[in-house]
Parts: C-alpha cells; sequence; structure tokens
C-alpha cells in the first residue's frame, strides 16, 4: 500500500505511509564522530567520552579526533598553528562585513558573516574546516563589538583557539587583555563539551545540504539557521534570569523562592534534561570547570550564588522526586559558565556555535564521504484538481 | 532491539534501527502544498495541476494559491503592489550588501545576500514571505551586474514580478530596457512551473531549520544552500554544452552526433527523468512556452537549433527505445527558454531559486504550524573507550 507521495521509486517498503514528523528513531546515518545514549547518560565523541575527551586533549585535540587523525602533541600544535593563521584571514575580510555584522542578533550576524565565506576548491575538506572553524570564532567576538559601534580584537595567532576567541569576545575595558590560565581552560572545556551531539537538528541541517553535493560552507550557514532556534540553542538566558529574580536573597531566600516555583508548578530552570534519563555528562564536565572557577576566585559573588541555587534547588528536588535524578543540567553550568568567563548572555549561542562548527564540518565530510541525496516523502493532504489528472 | 542511537525516547518502535541513508519512503510532513506523483506523471500544487495553474493565475496567483489564499483580480493586483514596493525596499538595501554580491558563484551571492536580511518581528508570515521573495529576485539580478563591477538595475515596482525579475536580471546593452510581453509571459510560466516540488532536499533544509523555531530568512537561506548542490538545482548547462559542440550541424549532423552519443553509450542531456516514470508534466509547460517564444522569433537560430535537436533526439530515442518516454525533460527546456530569454547559463540555478522561494516560505509556514522539532537518530560505528563506561 503506498499512501506516501513517493518521488523516488527506491523506497524499501518498510512503514511505507506512516508519518514521522520528528524523524524519531529513524536512522539516517552511520557516524564515527559521536554516539548520545540518554538512556545510560553517555556522549562518546570520536571514541572517547567526553568526561575523559574535555580533560586529555581539549579543543584542537577533540577537533583533530573528529578527522580520525591522532591527537598528539605534533598535530595539536600543528592544527594550533593552522587555526591561528586561519583566524587572522577571517579578520582580515572583516572589512567586507562589518553591515553582516551588525545585525542586532548575534546568530544573524553570524549567519552573514558565514554566508559570505567561500570555499577555494583546491582546499581540502579538513583545511576548509580549518577556515569555518576560525571563521565561526572571529566572527562570533567580532559582532559583540561591532554592534556597540566599536572596533574588533585582532586575533593572535599564537594562542590556542578557545584562550584567543575568549580574549576577542569578552567586552572587557582593556579590549583584548589576556585572559588568565584558569578561564582560558574553562573556554576550552565548555567547547569541547559542546562540539557534537549525534544528529541534533542543526547538525542534520547541515548534512541534508550537504547531501545535495553543495559545499561545507552551505552546510554550516544552514545549521547556524537551525541553531538559532530557541527548540535547538538551547535557552541559557533563564538560568540567570531565575539568578537575578533572587537578586541577594539569603540561603532562606533562596530556598523559600524555589519551594513557591515548585509549588505553583513551575520548573526550576536548568534543572534536568529532557533527553538524558540519567544526569547529562556535559554537566558534569562543565561542574568541574565551574568549580575551578569558582575556587580560582572567578566569577565573583554571583558565581557564588549561582552554587548556592544549584545546591538548594538539587536538595529540594531529590526530596520531592528521590527516584529521579534532578540535577543542574548543561544549560544552568553554561549560563553560569560563560557569564562567569565575562560573556553577555546573547553572546551564549554564537559561543555555542564556536564549538559545535567543528562537529559540524566533520558531519558534512561524513557525509560526503557516505551519504547520499536525503530526499524523504510528504503526503499531500491539500485539495486535488475538480478535473481528471493530467497525463 | 534497538541498535539505533536515539536520543529521544519518543520513538514508535517501528522498524528500529534500518539504515534509510536518503530517507526514500519515509513520510516526515503532511503537506498542503503540491504533490510530485511521479508514476502518474502529474505534479499538483495547492489543488491545481501545474499545467492549469501555469495558464490560469500566473506567478502571483501561484504564489497566493501556495498561502491558501484565492488568487481573484484584486488578490492578485494587491500581491502585485506589495512585491514591488518589497523589490524596491531590497534594493535599498544594496549598498550595504555588495561585497556579499560580488561573489563569482550565483547562489554564493545570493546566499550571502539573503543572509543579511532579518525578519521584522512584528511582520507577519505572509510579510515576511513577500519580503524574502522580492529580495531573491532583487538580488540574484544584482548579483548579475555586480560581478561584472556595473551597477544593477533598479526594480520597477509598476510591474509584475516575473517580469521586473527578468529586466533587471537580463544583461542588456540598455540596461534595464522593457521585456516583450511574450518574454514576460515565458518567465511567469517559468517561475509558477519550478515554484514547488514536494519535499525536494532545499524545501526538506528549509523544514529541518524552521522545526528548531528559527526564522524564516534562516530556513531560506539553508534552503539556497541545498539548491546549490549539482544533486538538487539540476544541470541545465549540459543542455546547452551539447547544443554548442552540436554548432551548426545540419539535420544529418545532429543525427551523426546524437547517433555516436547513444552508440557509446552516453545518456543525451536534457532527455527522460530519474523521477517522473511518464513525462515530467513541468517540461510540457515549459514547452508550450518555448514555442510561443520560437513563433514571436525570440531566441532566434540558436532557438530554433534546440528545437530540432529536441525533435531528431526523441525521434532517435523512441526508436532505440519504443516502450519508454524517453522526451526533454525540464531541464532540456529551463536551459532553452532561459537562454532564450537572455540568461547566460550562470543565472540558471538563481533563477530557479527566484521561483522555488516562494514554496520555501510556505512550506516554512506549513512547518511552524503543523510540524515539531526534525531530528532523526544515528547510529555510532566509531571506536568505543576501552574503558568502562562513565556513570
Amino acid at each position: 500500500m503506498r499512501t506516501a507521495s513517493s518521488v523516488d521509486g527506491g523506497s524499501d517498503g518498510h512503514d511505507e505511509g506512516v508519518l514521522r514528523p520528528g524523524l524519531e528513531g529513524v536512522v539516517v546515518a552511520e557516524t564515527r564522530l559521536s554516539e548520545v545514549d540518554g538512556a545510560q547518560g553517555r556522549l562518546v565523541i570520536a571514541g572517547s567520552d567526553v568526561e575523559d575527551l574535555s580533560r586529555e586533549v581539549g579543543f584542537e585535540g577533540a577537533w583533530l579526533r573528529l578527522w580520525g587523525a591522532v591527537a598528539d602533541e605534533a598535530g595539536v600544535a600543528q592544527l594550533e598553528a593552522e587555526l591561528g593563521a586561519a583566524r587572522v584571514e577571517a579578520f582580515d575580510r572583516l572589512s567586507g562585513l562589518r553591515e553582516a555584522l551588525r545585525a542586532t542578533d548575534g546568530m544573524d550576524a553570524l549567519r552573514a558573516g558565514v554566508a559570505h565565506c567561500s570555499v577555494h576548491a583546491r582546499a581540502g575538506e579538513r583545511a576548509q574546516a580549518v577556515a569555518l572553524t576560525a571563521a565561526t570564532a572571529v566572527y562570533a567576538a567580532a559582532w559583540g563589538w561591532l554592534r556597540l559601534g566599536l572596533g574588533p580584537v585582532a586575533p593572535d595567532a599564537g594562542l590556542r583557539h578557545a584562550e584567543d576567541y575568549l580574549r576577542m569576545a569578552r567586552l572587557q575595558a582593556t579590549p583584548g587583555a589576556r585572559v588568565s590560565e584558569v578561564e582560558a581552560r574553562a573556554m576550552d572545556r565548555y567547547l569541547v563539551t559542546v562540539i557534537d551531539h549525534g544528529l541534533n537538528a542543526s547538525t542534520f541541517a547541515a548534512r541534508v545540504v550537504a547531501s545535495t553535493g553543495s559545499d561545507v560552507v552551505s552546510a554550516v550557514v544552514a545549521a547556524l539557521g537551525a541553531l538559532k532556534g530557541p527548540l535547538h540553542g538551547g535557552a541559557p538566558g533563564p538560568v540567570l534570569d531565575m539568578l537575578d529574580a533572587l537578586g541577594d536573597s539569603g540561603a532562606q531566600g533562596i530556598e523559600t523562592w524555589l519551594g513557591d516555583e515548585l509549588a505553583a508548578g513551575r520548573r526550576i530552570m536548568g534543572m534536568g534534561h529532557r533527553i538524558y534519563r540519567v544526569r547529562d555528562p556535559r554537566a558534569a564536565v562543565l561542574e568541574e570547570a565551574v568549580g575551578e572557577l569558582a575556587r580560582a576566585g572567578v566569577g565573583g559573588a554571583r558565581l557564588a550564588r549561582a552554587r548556592e541555587v544549584e545546591r538548594a534547588a538539587e536538595r529540594m528536588l531529590a526530596r520531592r522526586h528521590p527516584a529521579r535524578a534532578l540535577r543542574a543540567n548543561v544549560e544552568f553550568y553554561t549560563a553560569v559558565l560563560l557569564e562567569a568567563l565575562g560573556l553577555g548572555r546573547q553572546a551564549f549561542t554564537p559561543t555555542f556555535a564556536v564549538g559545535r562548527v567543528a562537529g559540524w564540518c566533520a558531519h558534512v565530510a561524513e557525509q560526503r564521504a557516505t551519504g547520499r541525496l536525503i530526499r524523504p516523502a510528504s503526503r499531500y493532504v491539500g485539495p486535488m484538481p475538480a478535473r481528471s489528472a493530467a497525463g
């Protein structure tokens, strides 16, 4: 029985006509890049658990792993140099992009800026990925300054990618001032943590575009557009809204406020996860990074306050739902960590893109190597012409 | 049995784990917009066969039908005025986009140009679709001039969309000179013919982006990137290469050349279709339009030659494959028609986008109204960590 309007005769006949509007459970690709196991609370990225990856190799190393390369010292040093040079090149192109990067919304700016990139036909896939990884960081950072009407901070090709991104992006009194080692490490861990996460909607959008034989710039621009969507890019903002609302309430004030929220049937922002049944492993990685920042005194009273709220919320949720592990999630720590590093909330989704672009590029290469044109079916539910079918 | 790494517990359990890399036959949406019936050679767009739609309502009318609106005289006049005003607005924004529109590749230019658009939150979906339909035409036309280092032609808000696009886009000695009525009608029929075509890869890319709650600009930019891919946007170029190769051979020379191609096992460019088992109905519509151009003397000797090649190829293919209907396809007529209208082959895919953008915008609105986050599964085939799983 064919109820689907398939335009391709190649269907294998399974399951014909069942509407699957979210494509849940439909396996559209085999991937060597990452595996999300929500039931076990496990995220494997290119052969390593995310916890190990973020501790052991850093952003450059994780980037290399996605390309199946060995992340040894020489490889990392080589990639650091390539990314540094590519950041300088991206910065040199900024003069033609100021209009694009003055958009109010950071993701609009990034989409328009990256859409200007063009692929050099002779550049290999890896070189293109380097260029796009660099451009995303440079444009995300430049946008923050340009929308204020100020000049962007130039990259320092000698720094590691995460450190240089934070240095360029942070809107500080001395533009481009060095960031501390603990801050650089925290940004690095954040970027590794979000570098890839299965076939999420932005990665899938990139693969759909790549499946037509289009170029990696087009695919990454599509992914940026998808990441902009609130159902995907997440909303770390509400976590900060909660901290704002709590002001400088004491421990008792926090408990009362949270208790009122729960009594009113509202969710506590940044707690629990709709995908992971147990704890999102990325939250554990970021929690460590946040703890390190706190011990180093970065983030000040606000970070201390966030940790207090986290502990109070976990305690209260454990009392209410002893069987469930409702702990602070990746959005909670993302918000707290990026804010402690001096980034405003408008820069959060662009910063997510600075990490995830590495995954997108690797998925595009994989799609090109192993995939085929992605073209699902639809079921027509509109009116039919009154007259008989045309020949 | 779960072999797929689904991140969502919502799978309905059917068909779990079967790899479907092209999503063939997987119904991902119900749509009121179009139905492609390859077996019957039928394309229904918003309740009308494409043949009728292109004869009866024109581009503005087809655009309205996609939005479920009545395409009566008042509605068409109103949309004409809206599109005209939006073209003027898009042209006024060009000064900030010259860098974007100077790209060598027309689709790179269009992607970068449209990526600059931003959605006015207060504008309704229809107004946004008007703005994007207008911008695509204005930027596609402007790119042709800008890449030559010349100034673009300003729109004339009083003209119908297809006519004004052709007038702006045609690189002629007198920039912006009026086009004849028969030329305007041919362009109009072309735009209607390509306005929508089920869940092709670009339309699907737009819906994936829209499914995250992102905006229509992001979705259209993703679609432009997908349309750029040679597996999707098609390649009308090779048809012209064939005509070039035939030069001014006589009827006998054409038969000999085609016979040699067939004897060598090569396909004749622009003949047959991989989806439609019988004739692609769009080819019939464009054939009519090409015939009308030929009778009016538009396209000159080259068009006459194309018609001669077409007839010879159809005759020879019918002798070789009497059971199959290997006739000139939509790419053949697209190439011949757009060339006869004075557009260079580099402008073909951008011109395709000028029509299809209407379908993309309508699909985005439909996705937002009825769809959900599109997030398929993948199967991890990379290495697993040696140590036991992290908690």
